[in-house]
């Protein structure tokens, strides 16, 4: 039995989100016909994280197994030339690579954290190639505001606050965020603020909620000082709004090796 | 009577092109239905250019008129405020600018030229966020080459080799390409070649046949010294493949003020 991991880039905006559905256009679900197709027998694959409608991917991790015999370093090629034709996704979810690896390992559970970035357009006005891809704020951000309130957010926390409702349950919500990086970059566009969040793991929502919450710190909503009692607190209605889908993109997947 | 001038803004990607058609999601369509709402009034658009499914427009023009009262700088706000929520186009176009102009002016027959970009993407590899943006080509394209061939199409010609079949019957197949201009700009996606082509006016299809063409010189499927005798020739068979729709972008219009 072989076991594979692939990992794909994808553009969310004509999805359904990641997770295979009877009746909608998923990244799963095309992924999953299309690896059926080339691999000759019925494919499953699991997912290192489950992304929303309208999120994007650059680096989302999934694995596979079967007895299929093509070589792990002809899949990417066969695979999107099969989805280029997908009428439904016309190009939209790309495999980068593929590797043979242990049959225990698995994309999610073996999974020791990962990187979310979430981009937003701070401007006075948005080009329509670009309403897909950044969540778009008209008035002024203050940077210095939103790394000062990122800073109390770093380390291990409940962080219940944090939290939407619909998720799965889960025993615990503490989570360990390793690091924030806010990164200003003045483009043709105009400015992009690059939100990057690293983690060993996320609540439902969590990084589109600490992205609303740290505009709400720039824009002089929220206090940056009162995100350690926001934090204690538990309580999301103290938290900031939750950002919206399209800003988010999952960056990168790490493994115990 | 009122006359205005509209300039918009289009991701070409979700639309069957700009002409209205009863069935299907075309910018012309998605415009009228919300500048009548706004108006108050059936309201019928003029373009410049009918631009085909899948071609952009950083600035396309339009008129209409009726006997509407919202003042013309209040357009722009309120027909983007109905298209952000259409569903067929989500925000894919825009309204940039609205004014009044006198009567006999008219977005196709007052024009006096225009400017198309076309965009190519020459890497290895394009990202699935750029797939509706660029021409994408793998192989290496000389520049020096494309720019060689551009000198010969630059001035007033019978460009009937530039021509694809289906377009309008025209009087004549003689325009004026006022201006080619190809820059190489290094990007973090790759090598990108922008493809400035200005003119009096165009056949069907012309500018993506020109880029083709331009293409065809750039890979050395094309000799630079052999356009004099392409264009000469009149013959479509002679002249370089039709470059896809996505790569195209109606990027300004002149009017003879």
């Amino acid at each position: 039995m072989r076991n594979v991991l692939i990992t794909v880039e994808y553009d969310g905006s004509p999805f359904h989100g990641w997770q295979r559905q009877p009746e909608a256009v998923t990244v799963q679900g095309v992924l999953e016909e299309a690896l059926s197709l080339v691999c000759g027998e019925e494919i499953h694959i699991d997912g290192t994280g489950r992304t929303d409608a309208g999120v994007h991917a650059l680096c989302q991790c999934a694995t596979f197994s079967g007895e299929f015999g093509i070589p792990a370093d002809r899949i990417p090629y066969a695979v999107n030339n099969v989805l280029l034709s997908e009428k439904s996704a016309e190009g939209a979810v790309r495999v980068l690579t593929a590797e043979d690896v242990p049959e225990c390992f698995h994309a999610r559970f073996s999974a020791s954290g990962k990187t979310y970035r979430y981009r937003i357009l701070n401007s006075a006005e948005i080009s329509v190639f670009d309403r897909n891809l950044f969540y778009h704020i008209k008035y002024d951000l203050d940077v210095c505001r939103m790394r000062k309130a990122a800073e109390y957010i770093k380390g291990t926390h409940d962080f219940a606050c944090f939290q939407a409702a619909g998720g799965q349950e889960r025993l615990t919500t503490v989570r360990t965020v390793s690091d924030i990086e806010i990164n200003e970059i003045k483009e043709e566009r105009g400015k992009v603020i690059d939100i990057e969040v690293t983690g060993d793991g996320f609540l439902y929502n969590m990084v589109r909620i600490i992205a609303g919450t740290l505009v709400d710190a720039g824009c002089g909503k929220i206090e940056p000082e009162k995100l350690p009692e926001i934090i204690i607190s538990c309580d999301r209605t103290l938290a900031g709004h939750t950002a919206p889908p399209q800003g988010l993109y999952l960056k990168e997947v790490y493994f115990d090796k």
